[in-house]
């Protein structure tokens, strides 16, 4: 997304891991490869779920999640599956009306783990009030998949007045952030790797709708939404900076990262900035409404600890910058890729 | 979906490559697991797409494809993800409006496959008149996926007028067949085993939506659409004697099955009757209109070798018999499962 002019490549070239982590690897790969070959606009912005045309106001979002292990603290494939659709539509100011699941077993599955995983994906759709109305299963033999991947595909219908924007973003927006950071990314490296961290973190995954419809009365205002899953936050606001054509700036002393994170990051040497999260956003509104905001997140749990954390400013459009507690500057780049594979 | 009494799963049982095969071992894991977990209703019809309630006649329709290789005779699993999925949404009467399209790669492909196949995607899509709007890309590990696995979802609008369930199916019906059998799952597995059919034997895949849209006249008439896909016509046959339950009775003699393909399953041990399709459809009208859909079939190249096939009947409801060539009867069974995996 911050790559102007991509390279085609090369005949001997390889899909890396990179290319599937959110950061510049994958925008690489969308705007060199497979924007080309599915004939989408490469200078559209990079939305988080489509709008439908010819419908009245559906969107429509798709995810394949391919996390490992299949469960971790705070959550499980299954349910992440669900709450990582309906977040997409959420982003562009939806609510749910229906999802699809599409399951990949590896042959060998134990039958209990992809009913534990089921139950929890049907739990948390239920817990929505959205129906599962269309599935599909398939098996491949052992070794042909690593145990389970699903594929959620989500359709909604944008609260009226809400038309949050990759490129809407404006200068001098408030940039808020609805909760704390780095919880999803630093939970699954720590069960996968038997790090020992997870037991004082959990994945933040969680259902977002309910902050983004508390936003509605602002209407037109709220100017973007997103919620940094691969690549962190330092991705997600990268990509709106580009798609907006704006400059950032936040400010360290306001990130809300939890001291267990931070102690995992300085440990694994990780930038929480670019760690993935499953249940919080970046919102984009007027400065002067940014209290309004804030304090209408700040009324539901889930956004109990929402921040302003930075603002969009007079910088050069599309670069974000980060003032530290020590008060110097920063660029924040968008990560290239490789750093945490199947998180989501 | 012959199974009236599913038994629940024992805390030992493991997936199996039949789980995935069409048959009534997925029959059994929807029935015993996937829908119970996922809140969906036990006896509803199966159909191959869903009504989205709220909608001005929204139909949505989701598959994975995991087909090995990645490239057959024909086509590959660019082509074939967009006609599958096409395809539901034009069994239950819809065109399609809109894609979406997920890609799990795994690290080490070349990514001129992954462009070959991404191509082929669009291509398709373009010849349909349908954008993709939507998709995602993530990448696992070398040996965590065979190469490459895609989803498309559909979204798609009923024709006026058409309204076919797989519950729709009347005793009397006729029972037509747009075009000739077994060429898709013969044609993959020939490749795939290099057993030398593939100069004889091309995969059917294309898009059926254009048939199903010349049937539009006859409206309420066309009362069940249904393409055999993985397991074949007996699958698709026994699925809608049981959701409409029907008896069903077809004439083996009338049954067209490309002689190449007779020879492939002749040496290979197959029944011809359960391999599976991907370009073309059963569909049953009243038997007093079956030449008029036949002749509008016939008018298009794609349906040039529809036939009528048997009739629905005073048989048991549910239970599917062929006449055979001499005259004999046979139960054409719902398929077990397990003959040939990732053919889609």
């Amino acid at each position: 997304m911050n790559l102007d002019c991509p390279i085609p490549y090369g005949e001997h070239e390889l899909v890396q891991l990179g290319h599937g982590a959110g950061g510049r690897l994958t925008a690489e790969l969308l705007d060199s490869l497979v924007l080309p070959a599915l004939g989408g606009p490469p200078d559209a912005p990079r939305e988080d779920a489509a709008l439908l045309s010819g419908t009245d106001e559906l969107v429509v979002s798709t995810d394949s999640f391919v996390v490992s292990p299949l469960t971790f603290p705070g959550g499980d494939i299954g349910s992440l599956a669900v709450h990582g659709t309906v977040n997409d539509l959420a982003m562009r100011g939806a609510l749910p009306i229906a999802l699809t699941l599409a399951v990949i077993a590896e042959e060998g599955l134990p039958l209990t783990e992809l009913r534990a995983v089921l139950d929890s994906a049907g739990k948390a759709a239920h817990q929505l009030g959205v129906s599962v109305v269309s599935g599909d299963t398939k098996v491949v033999g052992r070794g042909a998949a690593d145990r389970l991947f699903l594929n959620t595909t989500g359709i909604g219908r944008r609260v009226p007045g809400l038309t949050p924007s990759a490129a809407g973003a404006r200068p001098d927006d408030a940039i808020l952030l609805s909760g704390p950071i780095g919880l999803h990314g630093t939970a699954v490296l720590s069960t996968r790797e038997g790090l020992g961290f997870e037991t004082d973190i959990a994945s933040d995954t969680r259902p977002l709708h309910r902050l983004v419809l508390s936003l509605a009365p602002l209407g037109g205002a709220v100017h973007g939404l997103r919620d940094p899953t691969r690549g962190g936050l330092a991705a997600a606001l990268n990509e709106i900076a580009h798609d907006s054509r704006v400059g950032m700036e936040i400010e360290e002393a306001a990130l809300p990262v939890p001291a267990a994170v931070a102690a995992a990051c300085d440990l694994l040497g990780l930038d929480p900035l670019t760690v993935a999260n499953e249940g919080c956003f970046v919102a984009f509104v007027p400065a002067d409404m940014a209290d309004r905001a804030l304090s209408t997140l700040r009324a539901y749990p889930e956004g109990a600890q929402a921040a302003r954390i930075g603002h969009c400013g007079p910088g050069l459009a599309g670069r974000v910058e980060l003032r530290t507690l020590m008060g110097a500057r920063r660029v924040v780049d968008m990560p290239l890729g490789e750093q945490l594979p199947r998180i989501c």
